[in-house]
C-alpha cells in the first residue's frame, strides 16, 4: 500500500502538505516524496528513503528550502516517488497509489515506440513514471488519465501537481480512496482522512470511482463523472485505515469496535482478561470486551518511546529482532491466566506463533485468539497488499497442504465456510499456532460492521470474488 | 528523570546493554551514553544529544565499534553520561540518576581545593563529574558512595563500570530504584524492569535503600546492606514508569488498573463511553471502564508512526505543536457524546486544556475528567522530575491565586482533603479548564493501589510529607 | 567544462572508475555520478552535489556497494549524471561533455511527439538525458550517436555503458578529447590522461573527431570512422587540463613552459623574481623563469591543506572570499621588490585586481603582467567554459567600452593585433588592473607551443574564427 | 606538532578564530578545537575529529551557534582539545602545543591526590586537561603556569582563554613559536604567523622563550619575561612551517631557497631539470635550480583539487594508497631524462623509495637526490614531532644497522660528518633506496641558512645536541 496528499492555498501550503503527508507513514516503508510548485522557484522535488529513518526526520531539513501554494507528498511502499515530467502540456508531478498487473506489457509496447524510461525502482521501471508517460499521451489531463483508467490493469489512484492546480483521479473501481478536504482558503485531497483534522481541514467529498476532479485554493471542479461500480478493498477498515480515517463515510476504529462485538456475540469462552495484538487487534478487542464485560487488560506494552513504527520491515531476521524487542510481555498480567486475544488478520501466522511462545513462557494459562476476518485465502492482485506476497505462505494454504499432504489443492472448498473442510482447515491452524481455541469472523458479520453492500466492496482475498 | 541499564557477562554484553538502556528512553529527552570495557580495547564511551534523534537511531552506528563483556549505558535528562574518570582506583566510569540540591555548595568545596571540573552541563558543572570525584574521594569504592551519601543533599543511584566488574549502589533513601536480574552467564542492573524479559533476565533482587552490590558475570555479592527508612517516589507508579515494569514487587500497569477502578468506586457519573489520554491514561482508564462497565473508546488515535516519543520537549512552542499533531481526534466517536477521561495528573493543565478545546470543537456533549492522583501541590525537591519545574505554573498555585487573590497563601490548607477549601480548588481548577466535573483521587485509595505502608513512600507532592 | 572516465575490465572495475573519475575533479564543481553494471545487482547508479565536498568523500561511502567489471565516471559542471534509461536497446547509461545550443529547438521536438522529459537540471531539461533519447532514436548505437551528431549544435562527447561493453564517441568536431588507454585485462576511456599512469593505464589512441569505438575487457573495437575536420579548444593546454595530461599527443605541462619561454623571448623587463599566479600561472612561469634566468619566488603561497579546489564557486561573494582566503602573501618576498607574473589569462580581471592589490599592501614595487594566450575577446559557443559567460563583462569589452564611450563596438578591430587598437585596449585594461606593465601572448607563439596546425585548433575566444 | 591561534577583538572575533584556527591544519590531523567565551551564551567549546574531514568542513556548521569577541582554536596532532574546566580562579579554557615526557609521574602525583582525570585520549590521559589542572594548581595563571614549566619535562606552549582576556605562554626554552599580532581592535596569538596576512593582523612581537602575556583587544600586558636560553626547533624551517610564516623574524620560504641555493654551490652534477618533490621539497629546488640554472620542472603533478592534505595518515596502508594516488607523473618531463631532486629530510625512506620506483617506471635516465638538511640521526623527544616515532625505522639506523650487521652500535659516529663512517652511510641510504646520487646539506649550511646562532636552534635529530 501507498499513499498520498496534496493541497492548494491562497498561502504557504508547505506545512501543511509535510503534515498532511506525514500522515500517511502508516502506509508505506520504502520511499517517501514531496513535490511543491512556486512562480519563484519553480518545482521542487525531494524524496527519500525511509529504511532508515522516518518521514518527518528525513525531510524536516527540506522544510525551509520548499515554498509554493500548491503541493502533493507521497509515502510509497514502493517506487520513488513523485514523479516530475515535462510535456507538451507544460510541466507536471505525478504520485500515484497504484499496482500495475500489466506493466511488462505496457514497458514494452513503449520501447517500440523508441521511448526511454528514466526511473529504475528496484531493477524494473518506476510505475509511476510510466503512469506519468501514459497521462502526456492524452490531449489533455482527462483524456491522459482515462488512457491510463484503459491501460492500467490492477488498481490506480492519481494526484497530478501542475503549475496552478492539483488533479485528483480515483482508481477507476475506487479500490483505494481519494478524498476530498476544504478550509478557508485552501483545499486539499487525501488518501487518510486523519490527516484532516489537525490541519483543520472537513471532509468535504469522497471522490467517487474513476472520478478526476481540479483543485484549486477557492474549491474543486469535476472533471469526469464517477463510474458506477466500486470494488473498494475491505481490509482498509480491518488493518490498513488508521483508526481515526473514515472510507466511504465510515470510520475505520467504529467498525473495528463493532468486528470485535461481532465476534463476542458469537462466543461464550471464559477468560479472565481480553487483549488486542498491539496495534491493530486493539480496536477489535475493545468492541469484544465491551460486548462481554470481561476486563481489558495490556499483556504486552509496546515500547513506543523507539520501537514506533507500526509496518513490519521485509526482511525477516530484523522482522523477528523488531518483533520481540518492541512488544513487551507482562508477567503480572499474563501468569496463570486465561486470555482472548484479538487480531485483525493471520497471514503467515509466524509472528502471532512467536506472540504465543512468548505468552506460554510468561505462564499463561489458555490462549484464545479471535480474528477480526475470515481466513485469507486469495492473494491481492489488486494493490500493493505487502502483508501476503503469494498464497504460498499464507496460514491457511500451509494448512491445507499439511491436511492434504499435497502441493495441489483447490483452496475455494475450503474458503467456504459451509463446506466442512473449512473447518477442518481453522483446526488445522489452531494447532500449528498453537492456540487454546481459535474463531474467525464470519464474512456477513465483517460486512455488516462495514455497512456498505457487500457488492461494493473488494472481498477478494477472502472468498477471491473481485475482477479487474 | 534519567534511567540506567548495566550488564556483565561472560560472553559479549554490548547488545544486552544496548536494548536494555534503550528500555529507558521513556524516562530522558536530553543525552544518553554508553561506556564498555574490554581488554583490548579498554573503556569505551559514546554520548549522544537525544533532542533531534532516538536513543537507537543515534547509537546504532557505534554499536560494531563497541566490545566488551561488562557495560553501563543511561539516558539523561540533564547532563552528559556516563562520566569515564582515572584515579587512584583505576579507571571508572559512571552513570547516575540524580539530584544533587547542594551542587554549587559542593562545587565550592572542591574548587577551595585547587581541583578542577572538565565537564559542563549547560552552563554548570557535570553533577555525574562531582560524584565520580566524591567516589574517587574514598579509600575504595565503598567508602568513596558513602561519601555520596554524606555529602549529596536530594536523591543518587548509581552504576559504577570497573576493569572487572559493576558497582550497583540505590539512593540512600530509595527514592529511585535499582533492580538486579540474572540469567545464564550474565548479571545485570537496572532502573525499569521492563527491560529485563526480552534480554532473558529474570528479576533477582530490588536493592534496599542504600544498599550497595558488586556484580560479575557469576553473580553479585553485597558490599552494603540496606537502610531502613525508605522513601521510594509514588510516581513511578503512577506516571514515570513503564507499565510492565515492577518497583518493589508492584507492578505498574495493574497498579493504574487499580487506581482507575478505585476513581470508579467513588464515581457515578453518566457516560457513553470511558477513555484515557495517551498515553498514560489509559492503564488507568481500563480499570475504570471495567469497574463501572462503560465501553472503552479511543476517541484519540496516537500517530505513532512518526510521533512515538510519549515524552514532551522543553520548549513551549514545539510542545505545543507535538501535543497538537501526535493526537487526532475521531469526531466519529466524539460528537455528541459524553465521555469519561482518565490521566495520570495534572500539572499545569495547559495541554489537558487544549485537549478539552479539541474535544469540545469536535462537538463533544460532557467532559468527565477523572485523575489517577490527587492534587499536585508541592514542588519536587528530590528528584529531577521535569514535570513540576516550580511551584508557580503548578494548575493547583493557579488555581488558588485566583480563589485568594494574591500571590502569598499557604497551600497546606488547599491540599488537605478535609480542608473545605480544597474543594474550592478543584471546582476553580475544572472551571479553568472547561471539565463538565472533575474528580482526583484520595491519597488513600492511590496507597491502597500501590499496596506498600505509606511511610515507605514519597508522597510529597500531594501532602508535602518527605525529608532529605 | 565537465569530465570523464569508464573502463571494463576482466575483474571488478570499481576502484578504477572511482579514482579515474575523481581525476577529473578540476573540470566541474557542479555534480557527478558514477555507474556501474553487474549481472547480480544490475545497474547501480549514483549521483551526489559537489557544491558542498569533494567527489572522494561524496562516494566512499557508495563503494561497497558498488559491484561490476564495467562502468563510467562522470564530474560535471552542469546537470546531473550519468542518466539511465530503459529503451528499445535494453537498459544503458549515458555521461556527456557537452554543451547543447539548441536545446529549446530539441526539447520543443520531442515535447511534439508528446515525450515526457524525467529529469530536471536548473530547471530546464536535462541536456544528457535528452542525449539519451535522441541516442535511442536510432536503431542501434551508432545511428543513434550518428542522430545527435547531426542534431545537436555545440559539442558533444559521449560515454554509453551498456550490459557487456562501454562505447565511447568524441565530439564531430573533437572539440573535447576523448583518449583510449589498455593494460592487462583491461580498457578505459578518458577525458585526462592524467588519470591513466595511477592506474596503470598506457595511452592508447587519441579518437578522432566524430569517432566511435566499442570497449571491451579485451579491446576496442572501431564503430565508426573519424572525421577529417577537426576544431580542438585550445584552451585545454593554456588552463583546462591537468599537467600531466596530454591531447593529441602534446603535454600540457610542456606547453605551457614553452608558452612561458615563448613570452619571456620577447620580453626584455627586468626584475628581482617571475612567479606564477597558482596554480594556473605556475607552469608558464616555470618556462619564462628558465628562458630569462631570473629566479622562480612564490610571493603568494596557497593554503592546501583545506582551500585545495583550484576552481572557483559560482557565487561572488563566496568566490572573493575564497580567493582572498586561500592565497598567502609573503611580505618577505615581495616588500620592495619587482615581479613579473605569469597568469593563464584574463577573463574578467577582477580576481587579477584583487591580487594586485594585495602585492601593492605587501609593498611591491613594481607588477609586470604576463598572460600566456592573447586577449579573450569573443565568448565561447561550443563549451561549457565556465569562464566566460558572456562578452559582457570580459576584460576586453570593459576595456572597449571605456575607450569608445559606449556600450556597441566593433570587437574584431581590436582584437586584431596588427591593427592600433589592439594596443590601445591592452594599454586600458593595463591601467584599470594597475600592473606596471602588461603583456599578452601572440597567437601565433601559442599555436607554436602547441605544436598542432592552426586549423586543427578552435583559437575562437581569441580571433573568433570557428564554426559549428 | 599540533598549532593554535587566538584573538581578542572589540568586535566577534568568531571568524578570525575560525580562519586563524584553519591555517595551522598542515600541522595536525588528529583533533581539532575551538572555544569562545561571550557573556550572553558563556563559554562555548567544539572538537572535532579531523581523520575523516577537513577544519573547516567540520567547524563550518558550528560557525552559526558561536559568538563572543575573544576566542581560541587548535589543531591538534594528538589529544582532544581545548580543554575547558572550573576551578578557582573561574572557568577557562585550555590549547597547548606540547609533549610531556614525564607524563606518567605526573598523572601518578594527582592521582595520589585522589584527584580525578576526566578526559582521555588515545587510552591515556589528555595531556592538555593535566596542564589545566596543574596551571589551577597556582595562586593565579602565572604563578600556574611556572608551575607547568617546573614540572613538565618535554616543551609546552600554552593559550588560555578567560572570559576577559586570553594568555599567551611560550615554552621555556621556545622550542614552538608563539607570536602576537595586532590590528585596529583586536590582538592575537598565533604558532604560524601565516595566519596573520589575510586577516589584517600585522606581527607585533616575537614572544621568548617562557615568556607570559596578556591579550586584551586594546593590546598586551607582559606577566613574565623571556628566559635567555632557547632551542627552537631548526625543522620548523626546514619542513614544518607553512612557508609565507616566519619564526624570530626569519621567512621560511626564503630560508628553504637558501637551503637549496647552498646544496648548488656544492654541487656540480649534470641535469636536464631541477625538481622539488612536492609539497614541502619545492621551496628548496627553487633555490637549486635558480643558483645553477638549470630549468625547473614538474615531473610530478599533486593532484590538489581532492588530495589536498599535506600531511600523511599514520595508517601505512592508506599512507602508501595516499603517496601513490596523489602524486601523477609526467612522462613528457621525466622519460629519458637527468633530474635533481630537492626533498627537506629523509626520515624512513619509504615513501622516497616509492616515488623514484615510478620515476624509473615511467623512464628517467638518471636521479639526483639532494637533502636541505644533515640526516636524521637522532629521535626528537621535545615534540609531538610524527615523523620520526623511534630511531627504529630511520634511514639512518637501518643503513647503519646493514653496515654493521648487528642491532647496537654508535649512531653519533656516523652522525659525525668528519668521521669515515658518515659517508659510508650515506652511501648505503643511497644504494638502498636507488639514487644515482645522493647528497645531504652540511649543518653548518643550515644553520647559516636559517641565520640564527646556532646555539639558539635546536638541531637535536642531526647532531644530539639539545637538553631539557
Amino acid at each position: 500500500m501507498s499513499g498520498f496528499f496534496g493541497s492548494i492555498s491562497k498561502e504557504s501550503c508547505v506545512l501543511d502538505v509535510f503534515y498532511g503527508t506525514d500522515y500517511h507513514s502508516h502506509l508505506g516503508t520504502r520511499r517517501a516524496g514531496l513535490a511543491f510548485f512556486s512562480p519563484e522557484k519553480g518545482f521542487q522535488r525531494s524524496i527519500h528513503s525511509l529504511e532508515d529513518g522516518y518521514f518527518r526526520n528525513k525531510f524536516e531539513t527540506n522544510l525551509t528550502e520548499f515554498s509554493g501554494n500548491l503541493g502533493i507528498g507521497v509515502i510509497s511502499d514502493t517506487e520513488a516517488q513523485p514523479i516530475l515530467v515535462t510535456s507538451h502540456m507544460g510541466r507536471f508531478a505525478v504520485a500515484s497509489v497504484s499496482k500495475i498487473v500489466n506493466i511488462t506489457e505496457l514497458e514494452e509496447r513503449c520501447l517500440k515506440q523508441r521511448r526511454t524510461f528514466s526511473e529504475l525502482s528496484h531493477g524494473t521501471i518506476n510505475p509511476t513514471e510510466l503512469i506519468a508517460m501514459l497521462v502526456a499521451e492524452g490531449d489533455d489531463f482527462v483524456s491522459g488519465i482515462e488512457n491510463v483508467y484503459s491501460l492500467v490493469k490492477g488498481s490506480c489512484s492519481i494526484l497530478i501537481l501542475t503549475e496552478d492546480s492539483i488533479i485528483a483521479a480515483r482508481d477507476k473501481l475506487g479500490r483505494t480512496p481519494v478524498v476530498l478536504g476544504k478550509k478557508e482558503g485552501a483545499c486539499a485531497a487525501t488518501f487518510e482522512t486523519c490527516a484532516f483534522p489537525n490541519l483543520n481541514f472537513e471532509i468535504e467529498k469522497y471522490l467517487g470511482p474513476g472520478e478526476i476532479v481540479r483543485l484549486t485554493a477557492e474549491g474543486f471542479q469535476q472533471l469526469r463523472q464517477a463510474n458506477k461500480q466500486m470494488q473498494i478493498c475491505a481490509f482498509l477498515w480491518v488493518y490498513f485505515g488508521y483508526p481515526p480515517s473514515f472510507y466511504e463515510g465510515v470510520n475505520v476504529d467504529e467498525c473495528r469496535y463493532r468486528c470485535g462485538a461481532a465476534l463476542a456475540r458469537r462466543d461464550s469462552v471464559e477468560a479472565d482478561f481480553v487483549a488486542g495484538i498491539p496495534d491493530s487487534g486493539v480496536g477489535h478487542a475493545m468492541g469484544y470486551s465491551s460486548e462481554r464485560s470481561i476486563p481489558l487488560k495490556r499483556p504486552y506494552a509496546k515500547y513506543t518511546p523507539t520501537w514506533p513504527r507500526s509496518f513490519m520491515p521485509q526482511i525477516q531476521t530484523t522482522r523477528d529482532l523488531v518483533a520481540k524487542m518492541k512488544l513487551i510481555p507482562n508477567e503480572s498480567i499474563i501468569k496463570d491466566k486465561r486470555g482472548i486475544f484479538l487480531d485483525d488478520s493471520i497471514v503467515r501466522g509466524t509472528q502471532l506463533k512467536d506472540n504465543v511462545r512468548d505468552l506460554h513462557e510468561a505462564g499463561i494459562r489458555e490462549v484464545h485468539m479471535r480474528i477480526a476476518c475470515p481466513p485469507l485465502s486469495f492473494p491481492c492482485e489488486f494493490l500493493n497488499f505487502s502483508r501476503s506476497r503469494s498464497n504460498l505462505d499464507l496460514a491457511t494454504h500451509t494448512a491445507v497442504k499439511e491436511i492434504e499432504g499435497k502441493e495441489e489443492f483447490d483452496i475455494r472448498e475450503y474458503a467456504d465456510t459451509n463446506n466442512g473442510k473449512h473447518q477442518l482447515m481453522v483446526e488445522q491452524i489452531r494447532k500449528r499456532l498453537d492456540f487454546t481455541t481459535l474463531m474467525y469472523q464470519k464474512i456477513e458479520d465483517l460486512v455488516q460492521a462495514i455497512g456498505l453492500p457487500k457488492e461494493k466492496l473488494c472481498t477478494h482475498c477472502w472468498d477471491g470474488s473481485s475482477y479487474f
